[in-house]
């Protein structure tokens, strides 16, 4: 009955827009998951709810100074090494609420990866405040989507419970930090691991 | 002049030897830096505190359950994939003080590399207690160094004294977690970094 099953080879990305290292990920998936013959479903979720629920007011790289220093030059090297632009956001972590909740409402939709990798470029490299509705509008409309119908999406409840019941899903499985790749039952976390995961996703049927 | 000038090909490698990520590391440098033509200087250190600065008062794979349950998995999926050995210590994280001192009691000897290999399997494969001077003393004698000399070394002033100036000197130099790699002014943290450190440091003169 092999000819009747269906390939499952799926990796799904919880991306928050605020998280440098998801940065790097959303940048480099495309070409990789091609390659691989895996295909993308995003999941974009709110990494601060999660913090809170540790204790955290904010980013552990904004309460611990080390490890904060250190992430902004180990992300100068990354971008480096793989030949992607950047530039270090002038406030940090950006409130990546708006973006969530348009990706959220935009799922599925065929400009839906330009959208995330877009805005993307917007926070890290073009240093603009992704908060912003207006911001948002210009993206939106560069990648050929409608931004007054997606603003009013993403204000409305239904959008904004999905965008909850997401998070409330990334906390469920066991997600602690952006980006997390989940194939199947297993978690990777970190863009270190994007290659391992989307092995996984393409070694399964 | 430069027929006179010294290569200055080298990586400290800063270890905790309760750390799971430094096993990696420990177990995968030797063969990756005679490829590199890069020497390792072993900065033995104790990470514990420097997670007390931060108000911690175990590791953070303790504090955080989530991040706890995914270290513990992906520890399994990274041995498979370096094709190491791999037990789950039913001690976490190991007292590695004594381990540690001894490390430094035995800094530049002909033996200190593979006692530190010997100790990290004894803790990550073996799940023996390297807290124990016993456990210490057999692998000591197992790479062929006098154990009795260096136990009592470990229990002398000058080596207690040089294991906190070395975790000062780590602090001081920005480190937050092992294994840590240095390599001139640049740190790269984690296993994930070993490979492009070296690189760094192949690329020196």
């Amino acid at each position: 009955m092999t000819g009747f099953s269906v390939a499952k080879r799926e990796i799904e990305f919880f991306v928050d827009f605020a998280s440098t290292y998801s940065y790097l990920s959303v940048m480099r998936i495309g070409s990789l998951a091609t390659a691989a013959g895996v295909s993308v479903r995003w999941r974009p979720f709110l990494l601060g709810p999660i913090f809170r629920e540790l204790g955290w007011s904010t980013s552990p790289f904004l309460l611990q100074a080390a490890k904060g220093a250190y992430m902004w030059r180990d992300m100068e090297r990354q971008c480096s090494k793989y030949g992607l632009a950047w530039r270090r956001p002038s406030e940090f972590p950006r409130n990546s609420l708006l973006a969530a909740r348009v990706a959220i409402a935009g799922e599925g939709q065929p400009w839906i990866a330009a959208f995330i990798r877009r805005t993307m470029t917007a926070n890290f490299v073009e240093d603009r405040d992704i908060g912003s509705p207006e911001v948002i509008a210009g993206l939106l409309r560069e990648v050929g989507a409608a931004p007054n119908e997606l603003l009013a999406a993403a204000a409305s409840e239904p959008v904004k419970a999905g965008l909850r019941t997401q998070t409330d899903k990334a906390r469920q499985r066991g997600i602690f930090g952006a980006p997390t790749f989940v194939v199947g039952a297993e978690l990777y976390w970190g863009n270190d691991r994007l290659e391992d995961a989307l092995a996984d996703a393409a070694g399964r049927q």
